[in-house]
């Protein structure tokens, strides 16, 4: 942990969470309030995003570990790329919201590498809001299955079952000063909107 | 460091003192000899390792840790992928040479990022034989210099030596059992390859 980052929202949750849904959701609340947003979103975009999501498709065979690092270097290239990096944008004065961040790698990669190891790996700042869609392994798969596109290599309900366990185990031990919401990820998307904007209103960011 | 593969064999030196020209004259010595040997390299030709050259040819831009976390994932696959990596080649009876392994992280990646960081990174078994071409900065400049291809991010001479200093710390500290074959640059392809050989035969590999 390298400090946290002001002015950098996280939504975070199991596959099927939602958390696509209200990273785009808060970024057009942020666009109609006029206030300057920068929406993202991991794996990112870009060449070392898009090599993760070869290997989440199956589409290259690597090892979990060799997986846990390509994510690791996608996030530090995320946080520090010297012309659309985080920490750049924030430094211009604008919001940015990250649909996950290394608290999935923490629960997800963890599984099979160990916490140890992929703490390591992600020695990085932590932002000052995280969203969490607390949604039951149950109705994250409903979701998934509902999709037209094919399951990725972490959609199986075992492994959730392990992914949200592991949530909870980071998320009880953040640092005071984060601003840590729990949603149930069961409401409608509206509902969860409104929660997560109200909180961010209530700490000046809207 | 995670222990030490036998018979594998790791090529070092800086850029342009013949660690390629010196894997293929030894692989080839290896098959007149009808010894199996797996001859690889660093990065590798996986989705992974070309995105590090990829990187190192500037095409695409990204952060010294980012590279540095490339590269160990590379070097993961490398090691660990389940059909081809080099831990599966030898415990499959083969004699593995690789031209670069670790050593070039800890060498060069070390002079942006810093050797704790890098050695972090970099927890991997080691190799019982390691041959480093010994050649002065200038000598490889001009190497580099006569070859047709475009300069790559890491072939400075203020960098290079750098490297070369840092390649001196690190076989300072090797384990005793670990042979280390420090040879002169500047001989002839051939009095090199025939020490390397002479080396491996009185420790029964050829």
């Amino acid at each position: 942990m390298q400090g946290i980052l002001d002015r950098f929202i996280v939504i975070e949750g199991l596959d099927g969470a939602g958390t696509t849904t209200q990273m785009k959701a808060v970024a057009e609340a942020f666009d109609e309030a006029q206030v300057h947003c920068h929406a993202t979103f991991e794996p990112t975009s870009s060449a070392l995003g898009t090599l993760v999501r070869t290997v989440l498709r199956k589409e290259v065979v690597t090892t979990p570990l060799a997986l846990a690092m390509l994510f690791a270097a996608d996030r530090e290239d995320h946080l520090h790329h010297p012309i659309n990096g985080i920490v750049r944008k924030i430094s211009e004065g604008a919001v940015v919201i990250s649909d996950r961040y290394l608290f999935s790698s923490l629960a997800y990669q963890s599984v099979e590498c160990g916490f140890e190891r992929i703490s390591a790996l992600n020695d990085f700042p932590i932002p000052r809001f995280i969203v969490y869609l607390d949604t039951p392994v149950e109705d994250c798969l409903a979701r998934i299955d509902s999709r037209d596109q094919g399951r990725e290599l972490f959609e199986k309900q075992e492994f959730l079952s392990q992914v949200r366990d592991n949530y909870e185990l980071i998320f009880a031990d953040l640092p005071e000063s984060v601003v840590f919401m729990r949603l149930d990820g069961r409401k409608t998307k509206q509902e969860i909107t409104s929660a997560i904007l109200a909180t961010l209103k209530s700490h000046s960011l809207l």
